[in-house]
């Protein structure tokens, strides 16, 4: 894409109100917009960002034999009062003119239960795993952490549907590898802690994925022993010890949850009767888990940890492009040599982001490509052109180097791949 | 895909209720579940459709040189009363605990307009096209028409911002044009007619596409003469007679709206003051023109246009797969042979559904796959077998042909170009 195409661009001028490291590196950049509190509009490079986590978390869950469906966001009073959560406070709630009553999902478990029942009657017919990718609502009062907590925010909600325990302690199994995968590709994996988390009434624990960053709000409590974790709601109920070798010498962390799954076994099967006869000719309760992960949360913890004092240092697979072209000086032959290796680029299917603007400096053009962190940084100027090459230089590090424009397209193809 | 792995079910017990062919069809053939009054999930079948006829508007809307964005369903009051619409009875208001008000947004000249604003400063930076694909709410008393007229439905909706007339004028023609491409791509270009509907007080006409459907809501004027079709406003106002040639011999059709155009010229940048520097150093007001498609209404309209008795036939570039692979009987044989093609096809990165259901008849799965409606039934029994062919059947056409199985990748390929 052409840089002076976009038509967003990098601003230095920021509301005060804007706190946290997200948000302000994240309009600072041209990628958000704060409409309002807890609500952000995706600008073209942080719907690109967001379309790349999209992508990694749809092939994780179809890698997991989930289907993609799509469910309303506006749900009627009676599901919701069905399972005694219309009351809760979170919940965003409207009428029509009808004076019907309806609540904004932030969950959906009250629709995907009715759902799934119409279709499944007997063993034969389980297991059942469906997720959606979709904007959810919910009434939060805390709104100071930019795309980390919000009125509006994208989630994907995985469902799964079993036959007995078994089957859905190793399916949770797999949904917990499938989710460490998609971390790694969102290459905040080594920050990305397994936590041990309340289960509710239905189960010992929960698990909760939760990514250490500077200001983060949650704390966790790990055991360099026993290598776990474990949240603040746990490690209260036991006194702040291990609940494997019961050491009160644990680390404290500050951390964003950026995953959770949850067995919900039959909480919401018992409230909408969802029974299936059994190999075995009786009438059983199907078993549930739930599994979510917040993509503008991802989004944002992502830019708390990969970040330095200039700008954002994307991690490869979710660069909005994996290259920065930059076109410095004005002169005929710089300009034609960028333009023909943009093209090049484009019929080798690589996308770029192609700084062709003429009104801006050396100066301001390296200080955006810094503040958009592109991880890959390709320059081209009178100078370079000179020893017929080009400057290549990382965002995550200082050295710059010049290589053969002969050898850009395959310099180019080796680092994607 | 395997279809003993699809969650849904086809069904033949359908609630009264539901009286449009689009939505009978879609939820008997399992593409969607009914939520309540106007609002419908996605089921996996269904999805995929959305997905193809999504795809394929994201790509004309590139190809018009439009950015895509994506702008928060949750807006501030105060933007809407800015236009002096937040008084409109058909959207959606709620309070959030601290009894702020918000409009779920039905359309986002509200929200686009100061966002654009933020980056446009001078006629350099013009012009500029946003888009977006969201789910819109509408509190919407008429819901008995399927996926035609939702409570919540799926919108592309795009916003461009230009410097004068000539260029909006320029800009408009284009967005024509990659309508047509689309409808056209979707399989109902012959079906739809540009029509000539109010430009409110701002333009003398604004277009809407309305497409032809024996249960149509809306009502087209066309004369046969001038070849063109005026909707009903404007040819009350015209007294019933061609705009153009003054004729009263005026054919009357059914239709369906599945998209309109709209030069909004000054109004939205003049409610949020937004001026532009042009080249003569004068600030000026920046004209607008917005663009709607209903994904859900066009793919509900499509379901209206091509069907039979016996389900829907989809066009071929949004069926949910090209494919309809069906094995026929139970013998080890047939069994290898179509899990072996499966195979291949998934090898040759085509999609095929695969219809392996070891527990229903002959009849049910040809029941089933009419319904569906794939364009390309593929047939292997053990009859077929006898000879190393497989049976191909066109969803729109009674012929079946004997093909040999050596042939088979070869006209799959061909027929998917």
């Amino acid at each position: 894409m052409r840089q002076s195409k976009l038509f967003t661009k990098t601003t230095k001028n920021l509301s005060k109100d804007e706190k946290s490291v997200n948000s302000r590196l994240l309009i600072k950049a041209g990628f958000f917009d704060k409409l309002m509190a807890g609500a952000y509009s995706y600008l073209p490079l942080g719907f690109l960002v967001f379309k790349k986590i999209e992508n990694i978390i749809r092939e994780e869950m179809n890698g997991v034999s989930a289907q993609e469906i799509l469910l309303p966001s506006m749900n009627p009073r009676k599901l919701w009062e069905t399972t005694n959560r219309w009351r809760y406070k979170e919940i965003f709630k409207l009428k029509n003119r009808k004076g019907q009553d309806f609540a904004l999902g932030w969950t959906h478990e009250e629709v995907v239960t009715p759902l799934v029942k119409k279709h499944v009657h007997s063993y034969k017919d389980l297991p059942v795993a469906v997720y959606q990718i979709q904007n959810k609502f919910r009434d939060e009062l805390r709104t100071k952490s930019g795309l980390l907590r919000g009125v509006e925010f994208m989630m994907k909600d995985l469902y799964s549907f079993h036959k007995d325990e078994k089957d859905l302690n190793k399916y949770y199994e797999k949904v917990k590898k499938a989710y460490f995968r998609i971390f790694k590709r969102c290459g905040i994996e080594k920050e990305t802690f397994l936590t041990l988390a309340s289960g509710g009434t239905f189960s010992k624990y929960s698990h909760e994925f939760q990514t250490l960053t500077f200001y983060g709000e949650d704390l966790i409590y790990v055991c360099p022993k026993c290598k776990i974790a474990i949240n603040k709601e746990i490690i209260e109920k036991q006194k702040y010890r291990c609940p494997e070798c019961n050491s009160k010498k644990l680390e404290i962390k500050k951390t964003v949850e950026v995953g959770n799954i949850f067995k919900l076994k039959d909480r919401f099967s018992q409230a909408f009767d969802f029974n299936f006869r059994d190999k075995d000719g009786k009438e059983k309760k199907v078993l549930m888990g739930c599994y979510g992960i917040g993509l503008g949360r991802l989004l944002g913890t992502v830019v708390e940890v990969c970040h330095d004092d200039k700008g954002i240092i994307w991690p490869k697979e979710i660069s909005p492009f994996p290259i920065h072209l930059i076109a410095l000086g004005e002169t005929k032959k710089v300009k034609e040599k960028a333009e023909k290796i943009y093209k090049d680029l484009q019929k080798a299917k690589i996308e770029a982001l192609y700084d062709d603007r003429e009104d801006k400096s050396i100066g301001a053009k390296f200080t955006d490509s810094d503040l958009i962190g592109i991880p890959v940084r390709i320059v081209v100027s009178e100078k370079t052109l000179k020893n017929n090459s080009f400057e290549v230089k990382k965002r995550n590090e200082k050295k710059i180097k010049l290589m053969k424009l002969t050898s850009l397209e395959k310099y180019v193809k080796k680092y994607i791949k």
